[in-house]
């Protein structure tokens, strides 16, 4: 028997606007890059919402702003939230979401029932994207998990050169002080966000259960031929590397393609040299994004996409080479949170599938220190990471009550 | 009965080094931009020479130095040369040989020969190459055959924001002067060039005489899809537009490839954006340079080469949109000149065969005015416009002989 949840949709409405307000970009767009005074209004605004709510607010060594809600019995934490650093400018929902459904769904299930059985928290946590600091990525959730390295706070740096350490001193934090944000007392984590996919709103469905996050790698790719002019030098006699760029592209995306969901593979940077409409380019670079959400499947993809990346180049005479600058494997959800959230939707009559998610999140840097699992709610479109991203309110309540009905089974039953 | 031209290799020799001197880049190349101290220099010493070989020097109102043997009968001239402008960096031949073989050959053929029958002048023309002011190409060709529109001194810009009358002020020409650089006299025009391709090294052929100067366009091409997340988004749901521009690169260069010399296609500059690697590309920005010295199989590419941008466009639910930045017909050399230099050639036992060009040269707008031909010598490797540029002397001779032939021909005869 699952009770009939409260759930005040004003109140999300307003949390969602009103959050919206800090970096506020155009009509429904956000720009706020951690450590920035936006984002320090944001998360003071979100810690002032937590103790209006009669949460215990606390803010760790890495601006991370945690409302809790003491359990009756000692134990291991239920947690829930996301980042509400945006990409720059990003919209409203992706992160900022999951930080205030956690908040909304802790104070209803307060006020509705009390005291939990064991303690629950909602977390905000910060620099999620790196959409400041390139390759502090997830930052929030690494210092809760223990692993932002020593010399990070030091060698990471935004575009302007300053660096993340130095970004946290001028707002009051201590770098020095990163390995307290350490937490081991969590048992589960389950973040709720958008799903920056257009995979739901084709189903026709309002959640998402996810079943696990992507591996991924990122190749940059260099393609090595010789640098001719466009009008004296005969096709027949041409190592031309953009020619060979070209096909490679077009043969890694049309593989992913073939291979079909959930397989992707995307090449979103390209750059021919010397790059002048007359000169036969000498060399050609390209990025490769590559993810699926299944180990071996993965492994097979990589070695196809590497195998055709030469083939190309010993058939046209060319040089290929590349780096691999993010190699991730896949992270599963735990079986267990996994059923709890279907149940949940279930019981609470709300539409879902199961699907895995194609981009990264907390969740999967959480999943070294607790049980994770996710909620997807329909992104308008698919659109994320613009100012056009758009989830509607109904879609946001059904994922809500989602959370509320898992965090009330883990937490009070 | 030709007669056997005595030419001094050693004063060629010393023409080209010496000249490579004004702007010297590392051990063999040269950064020489119109309207710079070094190209100030560079005519300077040009001109200096002319007068020590007993010519009559003039620059006029662009500043291209004019070398003039005057003939013992009235009538219009025969002159040789080419540009002294370099690439940025470029090499020491491209150009360059072309006015010291004129020079070469005009100082040799008075010294051997005397006062010719008819005027005969040797021509260093500026920015040929547009590589400090773009747009301004072919400049000092088109001041002498009134083809300068009276808005480009002031329109054209160099990389800082100097417009070409500025820079010609700031070295004492006047630009309201252009007109008078018009030249209405001139009979023949013959351009000795190095090749820029490997034609004639493949052929094992010092010389090559020039039926043609191919005929061009350059295309800008923007192919317009949805920017996505390159996770998120399943590849059946995308109109990624990266890769329909690279189905749209490979499909143009096959294209040419397939057809043959002297068909060539090249795509020298790719853009995808936003241009992350984690974003499918909504947009992709490519140049297409087409070039064929046949004018109806140029129109035929072009057409074929537009169907298969639509076509992919369509197929991927793209849009693409094109602008034609440049769009030159093909100039062939005068049926009377490449005969009288085949000739030539063939009286002095030079090894050669016909070839078109395949880039631009100050010769195809000489022909608007005169009977224009060129002689190409031989391009180590088919480079150019970089500093590994390479001719051997031997085969500078022999292109010089050729030259020094037809000269003879036309004004001691």
């Amino acid at each position: 028997m699952t009770p009939q949840f409260e759930l005040d949709q004003a109140l999300m409405e307003r949390y969602v606007t009103e959050l919206a307000q800090f970096g506020a970009f155009g009509e429904s767009g956000v720009k706020r890059a951690a450590y920035t005074p936006e984002w320090v209004a944001a998360t003071d605004h979100y810690a002032a919402w937590c103790e209006q709510a009669g949460l215990d607010v606390h803010r760790d060594a890495v601006g991370n702003v945690w409302g809790r809600l003491e359990g009756a019995t000692p134990g291991k934490t239920i947690a829930s939230g996301s980042h509400i650093d945006s990409q720059l400018p990003g919209g409203r929902y992706d992160g900022a979401l999951g930080a205030l459904t956690a908040l909304f769904v802790l104070q209803s299930l307060k006020k509705q029932f009390g005291k939990p059985k064991r303690t629950i928290e909602a977390v905000a946590f910060c620099e999620e994207e790196g959409s400041r600091f390139p390759g502090a990525n997830l930052w929030g959730s690494r210092a809760v998990t223990g692993r932002i390295k020593p010399t990070e706070a030091e060698q990471l740096r935004d575009y302007e050169g300053v660096t993340i350490g130095q970004a946290m001193l001028a707002i009051g934090l201590d770098p020095s002080r990163i390995p307290s944000a350490a937490r081991t007392d969590i048992d589960t984590f389950i973040e709720l966000h958008i799903e920056q996919g257009p995979v739901l709103e084709h189903a026709k469905l309002p959640v998402g259960i996810v079943t696990g996050i992507t591996g991924l790698r990122h190749y940059v790719v260099e393609v090595m031929g010789e640098t001719n002019h466009a009008g004296a030098f005969p096709m027949d006699l041409r190592r031309d590397a953009m020619a060979g760029a070209a096909e490679m592209i077009l043969g890694v995306v049309d593989t992913a393609a073939k291979l079909g969901r959930p397989a992707v593979t995307t090449v979103g940077r390209v750059q021919a040299e010397p790059g002048y409409p007359a000169i036969v380019p000498g060399k050609a670079r390209f990025t490769i994004d590559v993810r699926h959400p299944d180990a071996d499947c993965l492994r097979e993809l990589y070695r196809a996409h590497e195998r055709l990346l030469r083939d190309v180049a010993t058939r046209r005479g060319l040089q290929v080479d590349w780096e691999i600058t993010l190699d991730q494997p896949p992270s599963p959800s735990a079986p267990s949170v996994i059923r709890l959230l279907e149940e949940s939707a279930t019981q609470q009559q709300i539409p879902h599938m199961r699907m895995h998610s194609g981009a990264g999140h907390d969740s999967q840097i959480m999943a070294n220190v607790a049980k994770i699992g996710m909620i997807f709610v329909q992104s308008h479109r698919g659109r994320s990471h613009t100012p056009d991203e758009f989830t509607n309110m109904e879609h946001i309540m059904l994922g809500a009550r989602t959370l509320a009905a898992a965090v009330y089974q883990l937490a009070y039953r």
